[in-house]
């Protein structure tokens, strides 16, 4: 199984590993590419080709990763040159999937979407995949991956990603805006305490986490609530996930961020401002 | 112990049959109260007094359990007569509670709130509760009763309270709105198990049972979100709860109520216009 990668971030270096490690023939190309991303394919194993069109020919299954905002443009790089299945893994719409996918000359395309940290789950995070070739690409689950297959459709992955993007945001900005009026009452706690009833035995030590995460990535929050929004339009006037991303903007101005992430939810209310 | 209560509806009544078996004297005054509440009333047991004046007098606890709008209204009628505690167990803001148990003259006042549903727990529902005489109050679960003391202040039970309310309303409108979207693309089966990943086991049941609850009940969600909306504002402008009722008032708008509660989210997704 020959298997390549546009783009060697932290995503193709963890997976780059555990294919190895698995037998598998791993490529990449570095023409163009940051400093950072040339030490990231210093693993050894990785054969790197001189260019984007050896790459695309001698990939049976080659995977984009790179910034979402390249994923059109290096598509379109090798869209005429793609003899396997290309694989769009970036975390983008599904409007720019489907426009990606549609420009691959060979119509042998999948829309993947990782589901959880690459950084905790390696090689084995889940991946949901959607398209045409998406049964042929979850063969790669024989070498380590865990593909689920979700739909027929380019598109499907990235709008499930999406969704469930809208509601773990959404839950965060919740749960920051209510326990913040709890702090401000001196009743924090004793909220937590109350909404854990109904919520689980998991629920204190989620929240905490969800906070702290949230409120620290408060920035990075916003720009992915902005994707999220610009989707729903679509369909019907988003009001919950409008109010996450205007929540999200209000705190990454309103917020002093510390150098390193807190442990608490109360060092976040702390730095607001 | 003689317990009182000023009005005799659903909680009244259920509080009552438990309190009566646990050997609790329990009394009440129907003057000027509905034909319903007078039924409610007709249980082998409780003491029926003519007037405010003497129930306030003969009860070592006074529960005021009538709807919202009358809660301050009631307490004007014991203000100068109550001789035990008095504790307001209505479903008001921390600004209301505070006001009506202020004009209680001998200031021996509990703020209650009832977290989850009389229906199904009966006497043992849980309360939690503050103010000054929040501990003597508390003695009640010696009679069967399910009493937690939050705090010494009026107010803070029905802070929690309203607080746990913003989130638990907001996570359903949050889940109505995700879901219906995902309805709109054919993938919200999906979409509900990718989140459930993160959430937990029971995520699948307790969403749907939430997005009918919410659904059905979109109406009465509107009222209940008017009030959280109107107390966070004294705080910190509320972009999420603000959105929560903006939500179900969309949604009240824009959905034909069926006669029975639907079993499943897509019935009520169905009735949206």
């Amino acid at each position: 199984m020959q298997v390549g990668f546009i783009g060697f971030g932290e995503v193709a270096s963890t997976f780059s590993i555990g294919l190895l490690e698995n037998g598998v023939d791993v490529y990449t190309c570095l023409e163009g590419r940051s400093a950072r991303t040339v030490e990231n394919a210093r693993i050894n194993g990785v054969k790197i080709y001189n260019s984007y069109k050896e790459l695309a020919e001698n990939s049976e299954i080659l995977i984009s990763s790179v910034v979402p905002a390249m994923a059109f443009e290096v598509a379109e790089l090798v869209s005429n040159h793609s003899r396997g299945i290309y694989v769009d893994m970036n975390n983008v719409s599904p409007e720019t999937v489907k426009k990606t996918l549609h420009i691959i000359e060979n119509g042998k395309t999948v829309d993947a979407a990782i589901i959880g940290s690459v950084l905790k789950n390696g090689l084995g995070v889940k991946i949901i995949a959607s398209g045409p070739f998406a049964d042929e690409f979850s063969e790669l689950n024989d070498y380590g991956m865990n593909i689920t297959v979700v739909g027929p459709e380019n598109g499907d992955a990235s709008a499930i990603k999406l969704l469930r993007s809208a509601y773990t945001k959404g839950v965060s900005a919740l749960l920051l805006e209510t326990v913040y009026h709890g702090f401000k009452m001196g009743i924090d706690r004793e909220v937590l305490e109350y909404i854990s009833i109904t919520e689980g035995e998991n629920f204190l030590e989620s929240a905490n986490s969800r906070m702290v995460s949230a409120g620290f990535h408060a920035k990075r929050r916003t720009q992915e609530m902005e994707e999220v929004v610009d989707m729903l339009y679509k369909y019907q006037y988003p009001f919950m996930s409008k109010a996450t991303l205007e929540f999200f903007k209000f705190m990454s101005q309103n917020f002093k961020k510390p150098s390193e992430r807190p442990k608490n939810y109360t060092e976040i209310f702390k730095l607001l401002y």
